[in-house]
């Protein structure tokens, strides 16, 4: 099975989980500090799913750390499926999220001018929110393209 | 090279690409009818996402016919790649611009209530457009999936 960059059990693979982890974790950070966040659907589903992405990309950190630590080999056709079960349905998911909340908020923005207008609400902490889980959405996509590749080319 | 359902030069690929075409132009249509989308960025980005899609697959449905009548083979890697990158970089617009669409209208209809409120809206025909603009990207999705498969297994 080949070993190319973002390959699970490497290097390259766990700085990806590492970063997926650290935006992820940001971008829940900062939307969870707004008090408004609870009001809109969008962000309430932004939060659930960063923190699904979170747990899901703290767990193959931890694996990937475990493999370069004991020098295992993660590239097991069963495992492999697993990962990109895991990988697509958290990279739709966060996608779908990131976009559902930008919606709202060029809504609030550009189409309705609410921010100028309602200077209470946090709009520039729900852009960064969003840019946060874009950034997120960015490393999956990395990491679940490369699992897709190694297993179909086995 | 594996000939696998969905892939191109097939039927069963010809049927996916003209139901993308039939969906996304339904999106189009359904929007298109109401005047309000032009004052919403999301809308607006759906029927040019959507356009796009129905270029897309449009061109690939009559690929598709050309193949079939022919009998050509349209598995070569070059074909392919260029393909695979249509094909993603339209999944992704078309999931970009469903979701934040469905943003934009989970907002109106269930966060502030402004469906039922201002009956002039029409809140169905948004709600119809964004579905099929799901449906089309759920068949773009197979289609990519199916031709990433069969690039990464040569």
């Amino acid at each position: 099975m080949k070993k190319i960059v973002g390959s699970p059990g490497t290097a390259s693979g766990m700085l990806l989980r590492v970063g997926q982890c650290g935006f992820s974790a940001a971008s829940i950070g900062v939307m969870a500090f707004t008090r408004e966040f609870s009001g809109y659907t969008a962000f309430c589903y932004l939060i659930a799913s960063m923190g699904l992405q979170l747990l899901w990309s703290f767990g193959l950190a931890c694996l990937d750390i475990y493999a370069l630590r004991r020098k295992r080999d993660l590239h097991n056709p069963v495992l492999l499926s697993l990962f990109i079960v895991g990988d697509w349905v958290t990279a739709t998911l966060s996608l779908a999220a990131a976009c559902s909340s930008a919606g709202v908020i060029v809504l609030y923005d550009r189409d309705l001018g609410i921010c100028s207008a309602q200077t209470h609400l946090p709009c520039t902490k729900f852009q960064m929110a969003v840019a946060f889980s874009f950034l997120t959405w960015g490393l999956i996509a990395i990491s679940s393209h490369v699992m897709f590749w190694i297993l179909a080319s086995i």
